[in-house]
């Protein structure tokens, strides 16, 4: 049966849906105050900063940290780069560990430059995924594979859909009661996907379903980056997914992640809230 | 063995990629002229003229008329505006004989407004398609179902696979040597899709790739409408996906399309055929 989501407890709010308006702190804060259960913070929030103190933080405030978003891209035009890249995740999963979050966000990347061969970038992504799983396991953090929109699929994410996070993750974990590797679900990636219901059966049947994230598409979409909508605002039939994603088993967090250029980043952080909180209720 | 594509018979102009700067007249002479063996003309060049005139003179160009660009987009709020889109594409089939097309192109359109039922919309398709089929063969014209982009999904095509428009053809018209229902396959639209070459291998084997269009993927896309590359400019392995469709079977011409409002669409028609003809040789 679906969870009641006016229990806000059942909610997380991705950091980037209030803009980087504010230091985390303040953005802690007003998550935790306005009654939300968990919080899913960014890199260049915590980076250069006292991690542990913001881990502290998290905990003093009682929300739950989901994903920590995100990975730095894997696709590299040599070894070297890959290597780097590897290591640079390597550290974000450390800081993971301190932040307490349940999972470490991987945005895989594009092509590299010059590159016209996807799939040897999903081959390095694969590869990495493998190196990352093991680090993450030593720390205590999960690796959530985020498929992104086929629309990013040069620049950003050469994983695009759910089944290919899903064969990657069978790949190398196998089966298991209890995986380190899964996938995050994020209804703006895969709305469209004729095949999503099937894949997120398959991916709760695993137990890899480690974050559902939603949001809405607009129509007109007036950038594919930054012209993300509130739930409810769009074509998306999120209460459809999340029905889903729920008959799987999905029993975590909800996260509302928008990027918004135009329109949520420029209110007031409580006022987003705020909405964020009726459409759970009403539109999620 | 791919074949040599500096014989430009082998080659098609969409002529959307020349920016219909002049009458379809003109823009056939042209075509014609550089050395192409084909052409794909646009409603809007041809609808409320006199056809069976276009048609002539295509003939006398000794062009290949490929597909005829494009239905009227399916789905719609109620029955009656289902039918009259199936209606207008009946008069479009027609006109698709009286030019001599090989192909009545079908971009199917997207969610109806107000709704968030997808699968609804790809029903309406799949409905539709059966009964354009019946049309098309009436007419001796094959009906060309073109998957799109999934960034188009919710107000161009819902139809985004090349495995979903095969589903279609098979659930219709079941195993058929001389195929009436099929797919066109257009590297803009399907370069992402980890499973491409499985399912162009699977159209082949069934006879369902009625054409291929070519263009590139640019990094940055500054409008994923109208800013596709020539050939070579961009990430698409295109000699690598033209290569899977050869070695499927398709012996038909191969079609350049692009959209390039910032770009080629500026440039005289003539300048833009000679851009083509050079890519088909060295970078499709």
């Amino acid at each position: 049966m679906a969870r009641d989501l006016r229990d806000l407890s059942l909610c997380a709010i991705n950091t980037a849906t209030l803009g980087f308006q504010a230091p985390v702190e303040q953005v802690i804060e007003a998550v935790a105050r306005a009654g939300y259960g968990g919080i899913a913070p960014w890199r260049r929030e915590v980076e250069g900063r006292d991690v542990k103190a913001i881990g502290r933080r998290l905990r003093d405030a009682r929300l739950k940290v989901l994903g920590y978003c995100r990975s730095t891209y894997i696709p590299a035009s040599d070894r070297a780069g890959f290597l780097a890249n590897v290591e640079a995740n390597r550290r974000a999963i450390d800081d993971a560990a301190l932040l307490g979050a349940d999972s470490f966000v991987m945005v895989v990347g594009g092509l590299p430059a010059g590159s016209k061969d996807i799939a040897a970038a999903r081959a390095q992504v694969a590869d990495a995924t493998g190196l990352l799983l093991d680090h993450g396991k030593g720390r205590g953090v999960k690796i959530a594979l985020e498929p992104l929109h086929p629309v990013y699929a040069a620049d950003r994410s050469c994983l695009s859909l759910l089944s290919e996070a899903l064969d990657i993750c069978d790949a190398i974990e196998g089966v298991t009661a209890s995986p380190w590797l899964g996938a995050c679900i994020d209804v703006y990636h895969v709305w469209w996907d004729p095949n999503v219901k099937r894949d997120i059966a398959r991916a709760g049947a695993a137990n890899r379903i480690f974050g559902f994230h939603v949001c809405d598409w607009l129509v007109p979409t007036e950038d594919v980056l930054n012209d993300r909508g509130m739930m409810g605002d769009g074509v998306i039939g999120v209460r459809d997914l999340r029905a889903a994603v729920e008959a799987a088993g999905y029993a975590g967090l909800i996260e509302v992640e928008i990027f918004s250029a135009k329109n949520w980043w420029k209110r007031p952080m409580n006022e987003t809230l705020k909405a964020c909180a009726g459409r759970f209720a009403t539109a999620t």
